[in-house]
């Protein structure tokens, strides 16, 4: 779309969709405290929940909250307006329109990962369509990490931390008690945040010893072969697991083992199987250590949501470049700008520069960005490359010292 | 035991048992501080792996760890010297005093909880017994906190923080996206850490709605009609919910479901089951809330051994007292006492101030401690008696804020 100098005089909408971060927060305020105060933008409303918010005329009037206050807000973990996993169609989004038709609704700002853009792309299409004037723009947001044309995104920083300090201690319990420890890590396409785990190596034997990622076919066979020789050297065995791990036909061990297991198999809207909120995958392949390795102490633990919102494990870095990125969409509105998605490009890794720009929605919009395969060693480790990649967005890490 | 003025000759051997925690090795670092360059004392001997460590003569050498390395391995999450679930008969502990003969060891300190100060106990009764002079002491250690005697104990605070964060994190994850989400914590017998998850509640309508201890017998009929009453109020429902609840007969739900499950249930030398490095617990009151009251978001996180390794979530109190109890417990010794545990005592909440001082080994050995009724509110809540107990230990918690 081509730059305009005439901006529409209305009211801007806000809104945040799918899996929540530590610092979604930051974006909403940052986006707020950009458009205030501009002429022409009278009023900035938060949409509750989402597209969902919308729909239902569900606002919250944002133009007057004191920056102090806003500044708490961003440094909240989760989204401080709701979420929505909803997918909106033609019919749906004619209901968004009456909403903003409603509203005198002219800025769009939605903050979210793949589907979340991809909502964005859709409702700044029939935008056009319906000849509605919408400046429509996406702010990138996912602990996964898959957005295309983005370095990194939003998010996935202090999740990655998060990933890091527990696998961190996991490793020197692992090593006071010996035996198999099996970690369960967040992703269901890309790898990345399972990958974070190798920073927690920072002495010689350090776990993790195996690494899983949902970029390499699982085969139980070789897991069981891998597992069998890393305790036989070690002594102990830290392994990290991708929920996101599937068979050769792509289909992933999580639904098969709920499918078998009689459980019901969920879907959102967007059509991804629900992976998380249940210990099945671990269970899973501990109880296969166990029978088939005859190893005796074999745990397993599956880090679920405290991975996205556990409060006060945040990335410096992740949460500055969470603001920026929605100052950024904000101010590519106010610059005349007509839509587009905010990405994050590396320029420099050491000294770590990034840069912020526009890209189209449809660079973004329900694509997923997996893991180099530079960045991974054979079918069970992650390359040092990755943690050249990913140190500077973590930042510095607890203290771990040994005696020996 | 009478003080003696007259010190015997020798080593010390210090050793850690027992369930790590993130501020152990503050502990072995007061023990080590205390004893070096005090006359009579030639070496400090780190067990590895404690009393199983000891039979097997496997020690290292502290006494010359620089004071910065020490420093550094004090802020090391988990057990520096490695740990034990051993339990010494009468034949363990004669190969104990023939390796503590052998290395001229006269001073033994063990860190642990109550079946580590019952170790504790046994090694010092057969000591006597055997006319081998040793003094013995053992230092509180326990996410548990469920040493009599003691107000708390060090390692409880730090665990107590994890849950505190997750659950406020949680929280604002179950407000975005509303569902039932299910919170399993660790705890055995007592609902200490648990109930910690009171501190998550920050504003009007914060979870946990629901809190579930071991102190309280488990009814699958009331937990139903509890949730369903909860949802109800509120739209969605954060439960917390300890690994140990079990029902009328004292039979933990973890065991039976283990047991339906075909699975083989662990106990270790104790006779404890294990209950932790599994979602069993966590997935059948998932499936019991969807099948049972038809609602369709319903997750369950088991936080697991996270809430005893994180490197990185430390509450500065906790550091503090366990370095002090190390240093207590080798200062009693170095003062002629010949055994004896370490008991923190609460003499002030505000300003909070606590005194450390000497008590029996009988009195805490193999012994638990359980919430006190009058921090439990009728069958799934805690008082807010317990907040005020427990938000001292735990220090300033992540800020939270809403925009409604």
């Amino acid at each position: 779309m081509a730059a305009t100098k005439s901006l529409p005089h209305g009211n801007a909408v806000v809104g945040q969709s799918g899996g929540p971060t530590v610092v979604i927060n930051q974006s909403l305020a940052g986006v707020v405290e950009t458009l205030r105060g501009q002429a022409g933008i009278v009023k900035i409303l938060g949409c509750l929940h989402g597209v969902s918010g919308i729909v239902k005329d569900r606002y919250l009037e944002l133009q007057d909250v004191p920056q102090d206050r806003l500044e708490r807000v961003a440094q909240t973990p989760s989204s401080a307006l709701g979420s929505s996993r909803d997918k909106p169609d033609a019919a749906y989004c004619q209901r968004i329109f009456e909403s903003f038709n409603k509203q005198n609704v002219r800025y769009f700002f939605y903050i979210g990962g793949n589907d979340s853009s991809d909502t964005c792309r859709i409702v700044n299409d029939l935008a056009q369509q319906a000849g509605y004037e919408l400046r429509c723009f996406h702010v990138p947001k996912t602990i996964d990490n898959d957005l295309l044309h983005n370095d990194h995104t939003p998010g996935y920083a202090s999740a990655a931390r998060f990933v890091a300090q527990a696998i961190m201690g996991d490793n020197l319990d692992n090593r006071a008690l010996p035996g198999v420890k099996i970690d369960i890590v967040m992703g269901r396409h890309a790898g990345f945040l399972t990958a974070a785990s190798v920073l927690a190596r920072q002495h010689e034997g350090d776990g993790p010893h195996l690494i899983y990622v949902p970029e390499v076919a699982f085969s139980v066979d070789r897991f069981l072969a891998d597992v069998d020789a890393a305790y036989k050297k070690h002594g102990r065995c830290l392994i990290a697991v991708s929920e996101g791990i599937h068979d050769e036909s792509g289909k992933p061990i999580a639904a098969k083992l709920a499918e078998q297991s009689g459980l019901p198999v969920e879907r959102d809207a967007h059509g991804n199987v629900s992976l998380c909120g249940s210990g099945v995958l671990g269970d899973f392949l501990s109880d296969l250590i166990k029978k088939k390795l005859s190893i005796k102490r074999v745990r397993a633990d599956t880090f679920g949501y405290l991975q996205r919102s556990f409060a006060g494990v945040v990335s410096p870095t992740d949460a500055r470049e969470a603001r920026t990125a929605g100052r950024k969409a904000a101010k590519l509105a106010l610059a005349g700008k007509h839509d587009g998605s905010v990405a994050i490009v590396r320029t420099s890794t050491d000294p770590y520069r990034v840069q912020f720009k526009r890209i189209e929605l449809s660079d973004v919009a329900g694509k997923t960005r997996t893991l180099d395969p530079q960045h991974i060693l054979g079918t069970s480790d992650i390359a040092d490359s990755f943690r050249a990649y990913l140190q500077p967005l973590v930042g510095k890490l607890p203290v771990v010292e040994s005696l020996s």
